[in-house]
């Protein structure tokens, strides 16, 4: 077998055998294989996709690639939530601790931002104190004390997807369905989770920009998942317009911390609860009633103790609890402008791509890897879609660290909106799959 | 301008601007862009394809990426000669020395062999002495003084092509249409041709396999050379068998003497004949009329001019020309095994690309860029398509260095043959384009 031949398969439009999948995933991982080989393959495959068995062979090389957590001492059923990501996507800030003091343990790897779209381990970076980088034993040990912990990928989980993630970014391939699949169920296969609830964004701000594409992405992923033994469920949501009414990395917890408190978007809130609902039915612990699971999400959200299990994880962790008690401690940015209407009516579009690369401008992300951010700065929405709005009437507010980059923004924000004369009504769970 | 925009645009199949080629060819030439980008634009470029004005664009950007010679100062009409490459093909050995004889200069710079291709720099050297390294003046001193020199590419003429070009070869990119075609063509415009004679070779032992795809490809040169004000005839020859009674390099050299003298096999003389007519109808110099070149041709054959040029070049790029004289003073390879036939009948088929890869196995070529190849080994056939064959008669000679090398060679120039029960007759000129 040799790379070059697996490549003129692919590029013939020849389904590749499982061997020539495993050995292109093993030698490419190892270093055997370059990356111009490997890009040269990766683009045959956006181009001419992949069967469902080639997506099978894929996902499972990649997931054994390396180390594979094993959970099992702290619960058979371990129930992960994934995002396919978004702009303003702070959902699992707020779903976790809401599960983690439903019961249901929280064994949680989030990835940093990368493009638009945000990470949660720089969220949670920029509460002062907090440590996302626990050995294993640690993170095993935090979830039998508290129930819950929240760290980024330490472990060596899935290699040969790092590598193809990072070098898919640099070739123009990042949105090709069966690799954005395998890539996702690859790490959730590696870090253990016995079932997987995933949230399948879908508009301007997600990968995928209509919903067809998404969902032949949640079936595709459902498929793999059934195929791995995995309890798999996919919740279509909303992706045209920014999630909640912030965007950017201390502002973001902000908003989880209020929602926590009760204090919920309409858009976010419909999200949490469906996503937290999913969840309780897969942990295999709770019924199969919407309503009733619905109630008791409210309930430990009402009672406080979705609040206190956050402040349990950031102290276990070492975040300095003072922040999340008093918001106002967060340091701000220096510079606070806001984005003025230039006409009456309601907000018809708010195009959360242009936001979101509004917000890389602003340093919220990484335009590369090794970029660093500012987790002060970031976007807040007082209108979003359906919103009536007047002439000169505040749109939203940039946070900023620099002038020039402040009046950047705002034209950027500016032209993110579409003001008009409808009154449109937007969807924020579009289908379960 | 960015490199992932230009992938992502011919991913797209959108049609990429002038700006946007000359970007790649630029900045991949200087190092800029490292050679997975580029891998994953040549493998877009392949499976989708370029429009006309983007394999315009292509060209001119190789072309003028580094030095461009300029011949004026010796004629201001220079005929070239390329094959598209094949097995066994050594006319550019006997065509040359006959153009030069003719009265038309020969300023020829030709390539190594590189997969199951044979390189006419190679050859010559399996010529005990030739320099193959002449520098530029050397170089257009001998063709004022003696009217031809054969060299290899010393100057650095179209450096992005000679990237690009390595760079498709282990990404399996080499058959595609509009990179072929750009190639060729930018490396004839970079060495200063006014016109230019293509052999465009077509069978199993060519990169175009059919004789739609050598046409399509012979178009679009004819199309480059037209808008490059370069006068530009294509032969489309048949490549089905290897090219004359012999393949390897001393072997093809000791060919090439004896087409010189006159003794030449009826598909060599056939493919020699029909480029020497057409390169004396480019050069302005001589009539349209076929028969009356021809007569020429054969003229400077039989009075044994066109020997005694070669004999003049081969002495003047400091060759050993006692081994001219005298063939029998090449070195032979040690072991010479007899291929017999396990059948009576006629040839029916003899691969030319199986034998180019049995070739390749013997040490004849290179298998990677540093592999040092044997002059003496090679094939030597004594029944080609159509003849009569009795069993236990001699098909071919394996000349080799190695008796197990020997034995699978034997095996698989046996597999190359098809001997059946009907006559077939072979065209070796397909069209002219």
């Amino acid at each position: 077998m040799n790379i070059i031949d697996i490549i003129e398969n692919k590029k013939n439009r020849k389904e590749l055998s499982n061997e020539e999948i495993e050995y292109f995933v093993t030698n490419y991982t190892s270093g055997k294989i370059p990356d111009y080989q490997a890009a040269a393959l990766i683009m045959a495959i956006c181009i001419n996709g992949m069967t469902q068995d080639e997506i099978l062979s894929l996902t499972n090389s990649m997931a054994f690639s390396g180390e594979v957590l094993d959970l099992s001492d702290i619960s058979d059923n371990i129930v992960d939530k994934h995002s396919t990501g978004g702009v303003g996507d702070k959902i699992t800030l707020i779903v976790m601790p809401i599960i983690a003091s439903l019961g249901i343990p929280v064994a949680k790897m989030s990835g940093r931002g990368l493009g638009i779209t945000g990470g949660t381990a720089d969220k949670l970076e920029s509460i002062p104190g907090y440590n996302v980088n626990l050995s294993v034993e640690e993170f095993k040990q935090n979830i039998k004390d508290i129930g819950i912990s929240l760290i980024t990928q330490t472990l060596n989980l899935a290699p040969a997807d790092k590598k193809i993630y990072s070098l898919r970014d640099t070739i123009g391939c990042t949105n090709s369905m069966p690799l954005i699949a395998s890539s996702i169920m690859s790490k959730k296969i590696a870090s253990g989770a016995n079932s997987i609830v995933l949230d399948v964004t879908c508009g301007s701000g997600a990968f995928m920009k209509d919903r067809e594409s998404a969902k032949r992405l949640a079936k595709m992923m459902n498929l793999i998942g059934k195929w791995a033994k995995r309890k798999t469920v996919c919740v279509l949501t909303n992706m045209d317009e920014p999630l909640g009414y912030s965007v950017g990395n201390t502002l973001e917890v902000i908003e989880a911390v209020n929602a926590l408190k009760g204090k919920m978007a309409k858009d976010v809130k419909d999200v949490v609860v469906k996503l937290c609902v999913q969840m309780m039915i897969l942990s295999g612990n709770y019924s199969n009633s919407y309503n009733e699971n619905k109630k008791k999400v409210l309930d430990v959200i009402e009672s406080g103790k979705a609040f206190e299990k956050f402040k349990q994880l950031v102290k276990k962790q070492g975040g300095d609890i003072s922040y999340i008690e008093d918001l106002g401690k967060f340091e701000k940015a220096p510079i606070i402008t806001p984005v003025l209407s230039d006409e009456e009516g309601y907000v018809e579009k708010l195009d959360a791509g242009k936001v979101g690369k509004a917000g890389l401008e602003l340093g919220i992300g990484r335009k590369q890897k090794d970029d660093v951010i500012d987790y002060r700065v970031g976007l807040i929405f007082d209108k979003k879609i359906g919103d009536k709005v007047e002439k000169d009437e505040v749109l939203a507010y940039v946070h900023s660290n620099n002038p020039e980059k402040a009046e950047e923004c705002v034209e950027k924000i500016k032209q993110a909106y579409k003001i008009g004369n409808k009154k449109i009504s937007k969807k924020n769970i579009i289908e379960i799959i």
